[in-house]
């Protein structure tokens, strides 16, 4: 495949995440491919490939950079400062660019130059200080969604706290109540449309004091699906520079769930169920399986896949112009790879 | 901040609803934006505020003038005219003005110049007359949505019953069947989707004999989501027209969540979980919790939540397109205040 | 009524379900209307009919002609060829004219000319062949969605297999796991947005050695719901031409929802409730009730009605823009007809 069709290929899963975004149909997609044909008139020299071959190659391209290597890796886990027992995090929100997939650059809105924002990660009861610096030319709050914290660290401007302005700081403090264990959010509260959909948010995950055996897992894995302004990701990366889920045959996979866009993700996993045991943070009373989880936009949902077939294994949404075009997978699109 | 900004903004909130509707993205809010940032030029006499500062003014106003008095009030309770022992209800279907924010007018199609129309409420065994006026230029017919009535009251018309012409009434009567308590709706089933979508819908409750423990409310609550001709609405109104839900400090508070929209609404309430106990009006086996609840079309999930925390907790939509725009919180937005 | 009022019916119909997809909203009917009454004139001898009659009448004629008689069906049960114990199914992919609606002509890529394709049914253990000839312009092949087989059976061509190329054939063999039995879906895996909206995709139900009691149903009838290029359809056809489901007061009617489209569609049964009981294939620990079932893409539910109530009982999609326009109902809608 000539480097020339390989760009046309980048370029148009850029235009299609886009377009579909906007015009949320395969409608969109189908209207957007004859452009793109038209661009990618082969050399006169080399003998034409039929449609199909021409289409297989694409997909085929898209398949074999998985997993691409872009620069940026969010949802990194933070290592809290600790200062007289509290856990201290800062977050400095702030515009740059960023990576979704192999030369697609769009602009981010978000903290400590990650999308997602980096994990946070703390234990019920524990003494908690976000500190969050404001470097957009917006004013900002945080919402720590999912938890239940006194009014006042709500992060809701004009109701619960004053908007923190460009250039200035502000000050979270709280301890995580008992009980409220789980995975939960942060995200910016403030013109949050634009903010959230920009790259504002990460994961807040709270381990509890006394872990049910439904939660034991082997590998623990936060998955955040997202549709804003960065086209359809997972943590903040479309296919192929996605992140495989990796695991061991025999191995519990736990799977935290967030969706952090505008439109539901039913997400499918192929070979092997998974064991829903949790919703926003709550364990069930009567956990379910299922091979597609409807995930809709703020719910959370923690599953386990017991790993117990090798191979590679597709894992996507399934509203499939979310995750395939005629160029191939793009988008909302990764593997659990069981070894 | 001038009068006349208020009015912009007024005036933007009411065209990012409807563009909202339209083009389902936060795209579609963007574009709207400069047209307002071009209409609203300060005096040359006053210092230019900062594009933070202007877009904070905005998200304060919208929450400040929070809940925004309006002409008319929607889901109110109706006394029956009882005969005989039958509980009788007469709604009349009309066309009229109805203002959903303040300044926003928009043509309402509804039941007794309410939206939604009026709430009935009666109880399981209840022998029940439901008398419809056809005021409008287009024949008509009611659905009582979940409840399990006889074929030939089921309200749709060529199947169970001729429409209701433009000038005519008709009598629905039949007995609340034993076990078919909870959260139902009556709407329009003729042309519906330009009917319901205009209003002609309301909650028809169904009081339990014997009700269980999880039932128990010192406050009960309805709230109809709705995404039709109106905009973004809770109970007919938006942010900040929206009526706040108010208790008091260890209240139960229920709430019975109705969709009469074409979208789905995740709802998410800040600071304290759900417990998800009935679905459709039927209690569920194994009640679970969770802090956002995603509500599809025709959907009704009636939910606890144990008042524990006081303060004022946001309460809306988490598709943020629908909730907040550049211009501050509008659409699906209201607020759970304890005190 | 004229046969050219009719025929604009018919055409409005089309033009409906296509606006619908592409603009998603009521507001697209609106605009599409203007353009059919211009086009309903009637001729100058007949006295005018009011616009309520008018609507009337083509609300009337689309429910008249319900079940309506179109060419083809689609999910038909499909016998094997049986082989040294080996279950074979031949399914033949290629392009051809389907009628989803009287006289409503579409392009269908799909599996033995069938729109869906034809039912698999097998049995837990059973040792299954499917071979699939390819006789489209595409390469293509075939995952099954919900079954847990190894990993070179999947269907992902460049992950699992290599594609199957146009004029190619290419098997797939695998014992159906213990456990893994409930309902599930073949469809394509490659190109999929277009080729699994084209009509690429059937069901695969795999019957339980050992039923229990919850599955126990006198009728059993599978849902396949469809907002692909095909307009808004259930196993392949559109209302008026939608297939009733039928039963006899006293029996147990069990439904396999499976979604195959872009966007949910939460199902509203008229009259009588539905009991929950599987999701994806997989028994629920504690079945839930309910009128309203909101289906995802890629999901599968299966329920039980217990037909307590004679009657034509309305059963569509409650978004109502999939199911009614100005011009009557089309689309997603049908009946249970209890007898």
């Amino acid at each position: 495949m000539s480097d020339k069709s390989v760009t046309d290929r980048r370029s148009f899963l850029f235009r299609a995440a886009v377009t579909a975004i906007a015009g949320g149909t395969v409608a969109a997609c189908k209207d957007a491919a004859p452009k793109v044909a038209a661009a990618t008139t082969l050399p006169p020299a080399k003998p034409a490939l039929s449609a199909a071959e021409t289409m297989d190659k694409m997909h085929e391209a898209g398949i074999k950079a998985f997993p691409a290597k872009t620069a940026g890796k969010g949802n990194q886990l933070m290592a809290p400062r600790i200062e007289k027992g509290v856990k201290i995090f800062e977050l400095t929100a702030e515009k740059f660019q960023w990576e979704t997939a192999p030369g697609q650059m769009v602009e981010a809105w978000a903290y400590n130059r990650q999308v997602p924002g980096p994990q946070i990660r703390v234990r019920e009861g524990d003494r908690v200080r976000v500190i969050l610096h404001n470097k957009l030319e917006q004013s900002t709050a945080i919402h720590f969604h999912g938890l239940e914290l006194p009014n006042d660290v709500d992060g809701v401007p004009f109701i619960t706290q004053p908007p923190v302005k460009p250039g200035e700081s502000y000050t979270y403090e709280f301890t995580v109540p008992e009980g409220n264990h789980g995975s939960h959010m942060y995200h910016s509260h403030h013109n949050a449309a634009q903010q959230v959909g920009s790259g504002m948010l990460g994961a807040f995950l709270v381990e509890p004091k006394n872990p049910t055996e439904i939660e034991r897992a082997d590998v623990d894995y936060t998955l955040i699906l997202n549709d804003g302004a960065h086209g359809f990701t997972f943590n903040g990366k479309s296919f192929p520079a996605t992140e495989p889920l990796t695991a061991k045959v025999g191995q519990r996979l736990r799977i935290r769930f967030m969706n952090e866009g505008m439109m539901i993700h039913p997400m499918h996993l192929h070979g092997m169920h998974m064991t829903v045991f949790a919703k926003d943070g709550w364990i069930l009373p009567a956990p379910w399986r299922c091979d597609t989880l409807n995930v809709a936009p703020g719910e959370r949902y923690d599953v386990i896949v017991k790993c117990k077939s090798p191979g590679t294994w597709a894992f996507h949404c399934h509203i499939l112009p979310h995750a395939e075009s005629e160029h191939g997978m793009f988008g909302m699109v990764t593997a659990v790879i069981v070894s």
